[in-house]
């Protein structure tokens, strides 16, 4: 792979690398670390890599490796730079026949989202989006069961993800990723919602296998001089009737990245927290409660729980085996359909450009809503 | 005490009788305890009361017993009756010099409920009011600790009572708890919301010493055939203007009676969970979490939290503990104005008729947002 | 019931009343609640006694209630003294025909405790003996489903009582508690095995059926000074062959009164900690962990937990009421046994005698292992 | 890095390779992956591994890449076969003047682990050992809370290990796993305690800072028909005077993988379960406990344990993560002596070929205590 973005300074570019190492399956082979070509090559040493595939900028990587034989020159570009920049590499490589992994969300504005899903559906290339906690085994789990049918008829969601670090004003203190991240020029129309509220509404449908249809929202600006929204809260209607709530924040002073998501059915209710990430709780209304756990040896579990962990149970994966799943199974995918073959999805599924749309209507709409002094708005 | 409901089959009669009895400062007397006279007689049985105090009805029971001697008869009546019941015993008890302790919500409507302040103001008598939660003594050092400033400002308040007991209809097959809570007649306006969101309500208020000034409610009859919401959300703004959510739910298929609060304001954070109620978690921006426990000894608490504790930290207090709590307390407050004192409500507080005021109001306005399509009602 | 010992500065009297008066089936009507009369005099009017029923001496008490008529005087005497003033007013109440129910552990040496059983067996009282966490309605689960062997044959059992209280040398700032445990005089030949490592033997006992057939020891005087032991470990075997380790401590900093218990079979294992009393986990070689919850409405519990519960599963029960438990239990049997029938045991169960012989033969077993160098003893 | 072991089938030889390649400073290069040469060659093709260093035997390994000109040979050797094949490769890569990495424990007999330590000590040789739990950050943190004395004087020490994957006789069925860790022949003259019980061990002395300087052990075949030891327990005497309790047990039906460490001190105590392996208790007796978050972000976090962390508070990491911190420390250790400096073992540290000795004396010492009837034996 290819990585555009991710130099030193940055927090997500060592996680796409790490996760993409960790099974061995994909390796960097060259990069565009930064909009300055100095830095670049940094990166580009400390990371080994042959210094004639560190590039000065994006577009000469997609420019030069695309002139390179196949076999040789990269088979996908990893995205990791700030929200507007995701667009033009995209856009870019697509065109000039590379698969595309991006950071999430998709785009800066949903037109964007629209035409590169355009672009996608016509060149036939693959598309991941590393909404990363639809990686983890017991998501996996808990939307199996779903589909199952084991919980009935699905009614209610919550799903709340709740941070602290934005409590204070730490922009203005020129934190690299609070600048970018509350700064409408670079991260988009909305800010807490279009960098974790995104994630929650795509685990919510993830999991459920429910689209969101209606949103009514009240986005706020608490800390004082912010522009873009650093809290807000959605009430949701899904396709089927259920309602829901999503909660995200980044002013709830001293939590740390609680993402946690509740799913209720006419016959019981499942319950994921990403601080015990390898636990699923099944509820019932007439029997003790069941803890699931992760484990490869973990029998009672779904294929796609299993096959998405490397580890017994009682042996603790994270975040990065997340985010490993996900470049592994878009790996597996292009590993197929370069064989002509057709990906095992069910399996080996990783979060697509329909997805990416998706987080930036929902972006479009939350916002749209709050101006609106909270309407109900279709999406 | 004289006790007016509380018959054989009922839940929260036992309740009240135990928490009254526990720390041996109140004693049972008499009671109007059915509709049924013969009911209302075993009961008295039951209770190895004196079955010349053991009346047909409540009326009978206020009117027999303000004509025995002072220091005979009765100090106060409890009300544990449904919503629709409350009003009337509270009335005339108040009329006759009774004070009261009623079980929540106040009454049947806000109408109602303003007469009843009217009343109590007038006559001075005192007027305890059963919201649980606020009896936990950490809720009460939660309390304690935001209004030291130990939180800076207050932000952002997340409340919480998923319960999953209505998810089947189990009114139609008689369930006699489920049949009065979902019934217009005897409920009052609204099921879920008058049940538990105001219990919820008046945590939020009770903890973070703010008032609730605007909502914006979505309340669902989600399970079919019921006339009243069994589920709802309630976007809420506070007189400080901090933002909260509040959800409480009935069909939260396996939930017991999770009520959850968390307050965050600009220096931190702190959270209680009713499930672990001796607990609570103060959070923090920059430095460890701390875990706050219940006890006697434990002299980093309050005097309010540990006044209203009876054991050395590690011996868990419960529901009943804390119902006692208001009984105890209120016990106190009887005998401190009827020894012309003051009572000291700073440490020995508990729920009033203001606090069912408020109850009363919270249900006609988050009728009033729902029937308006979520828009925003002040309170 | 009429007390000895309780007076205003003790902590454990005042337990063992409100654990009576919880359920109203008990009522205290005299007591010796010190060895000074004064003090005495002055509980007994906090407690609203009549004050010619507050004795001098328990001495004086069981001999002027005795000479009251039935129906009028005390059926038992609960003493709640340090442990050397067990025996007196025990073995004095049942040459006088009172039931008693006593503090643990039983009394200050074996000899005492065999000469009781065999008063008890001899007078065909009834008496009782506060092992609190046998009270817990999730105790009485875990036994319940040990005992129908859903757990298959019982492999392993770890006992553990950490607790922190006696980290510091605070017997010696006349810190009351402190100061008659770490006394041999007071106390008896062990520290903290005799006050903790009882009530976790007996736990062990009580939930696996099994009893304790040799012992281990490694008992420590922790803090200088000490003459008891105040820290100490445990190596079992049980009768069935199943082995285990106990662990008591009163130095483990910071920790409260974490009472736990494993047990293990061939099947499966069941886990109850005293911090999550209503919460009892199952664990499984091949299925999900189920979570059981204290609750009168939870059909899958054994009617033993659901018979010494109060109230519907989320509603949190702690201490008081499973020492209420131990009383009311007790309370039901004594009537049984004066209406000349048989009580129901299975249910309705308190620790009796025997499990205070136990308790005293366990004590007497650690310490000598302890003196012999760690040997094996036979109980 | 070249691997002795490891073949498709193994499971302990992809976790060696998922860690080592994790932070991208490890290339496998070689590997001697079977005793059967042509699994060995499946492997390597399944690895990307260039099919001229894939070799039939070990020794063929370390024979042909010790011809290799510097700079393109392996630079050490990862051992990861069962228990019998470590001492063999581990030596003969000494001797060829490879760096070793070695799983545990160290060999199969404390003969072997002395020979060996002379080795490292003579060639000067880094020999690293995967007791994988010190590499969690959190470990780490609470070594380095007790080196600077946070808690006072060390008194008591808890270390347990309850797995339950032994509880039924699986290595009758052939499973892997098992077969060798029941066979005295391959694993040594301990089953439990050399498997995990070691860990255990291992994990007490290096967050105490302490030595196990005497134990009185109790081992036990509970299934029938074993050879060795599923299960144990031994109290402890550390080199300080602390004593403390190891338990070890294979047959804790249903348990996980639930290694938990307590450590108490005169001012407080520490607790770490790996079933929350981010998380660190911290407990005091004056104030609320504290709990510390794995996060490079929190700066209330020592160095070690922040610079063993990749990610910001709130992203779990694992026991991949713990795994990788040792190859990763060990890598860096190896570059730091091949550019003639001396590494930074305060910071990036790892287990070595003395842990190893330790564990392999820790089962002697615990197999002659039981057979001499749980005598305390010096270590």
């Amino acid at each position: 792979m290819g990585m555009v973005g991710g130099g030193a300074d940055a927090f997500i570019g060592a996680v796409h690398r790490n996760a993409a190492a960790l099974d061995q399956e994909i390796e960097l082979v060259c990069g565009a670390f930064s909009s300055n070509p100095e830095k670049s090559k940094q990166t580009g040493q400390a990371l080994y890599l042959d210094e004639q595939r560190v590039y000065d900028s994006w577009e000469q990587m997609i420019e030069k490796e695309s002139r390179l034989p196949e076999g040789e020159r990269m088979d996908f570009i990893s995205i990791v730079t700030p929200n507007h920049l995701h667009f033009g590499p995209a856009k870019m490589a697509l065109e000039h026949g590379f698969h595309v992994m991006s950071d999430k969300p998709l785009c800066f504005s949903l037109g964007e989202a629209l035409e590169l899903k355009e672009l996608v559906d016509k060149t036939g290339l693959l598309f991941g989006l590393t909404h990363t906690y639809s990686g983890y085994p017991m998501v996996k789990e808990a939307r199996n069961l779903i589909k199952q049918g084991r919980l009935g008829k699905i009614r209610k969601i919550y799903v709340e993800y709740p941070q602290g670090w934005l409590t204070d004003n730490i922009e203005k203190e020129g934190q690299k990723q609070a600048s970018w991240r509350t700064d409408p020029s670079r991260s988009g129309k909305s800010g807490c919602m279009g960098d974790i509220g995104t994630h929650a509404a795509h685990l919510a449908e993830y999991v459920s296998g429910l689209a969101i249809s209606n949103v009514c929202a009240d986005l706020n600006k608490v800390v004082e001089g912010r522009e873009l929204d650093d809290d807000g809260a959605v009430l949701l209607r899904f396709d089927n009737g259920a309602s829901g709530v999503l909660i995200a924040s980044q002013v709830a002073a001293g939590e740390e990245n609680n993402l946690k998501l509740r799913v209720y059915g006419e016959k019981g209710g499942v319950e994921w927290n990403h601080t015990d990430a390898n636990t699923l709780q099944l509820k019932w209304t007439d029997r003790p409660k069941e803890i699931l756990r992760t484990g490869v040896n973990n029998e009672y579990l779904s294929e796609a729980s299993r096959k998405n962990t490397r580890l017994p149970s009682g042996h603790p994966e994270g975040y990065l085996e997340a985010f490993a799943n996900i470049y592994r199974n878009f790996a597996f995918a292009i590993r197929a359909v370069s064989a002509g073959e057709k990906p095992d999805l069910e399996i080996y599924d990783f979060p697509d450009v329909n997805d990416g749309v998706m987080g930036m209507a929902f972006i479009d709409k939350v916002v749209e809503s709050t101006e609106k002094n909270n309407q109900w708005i279709k999406m």
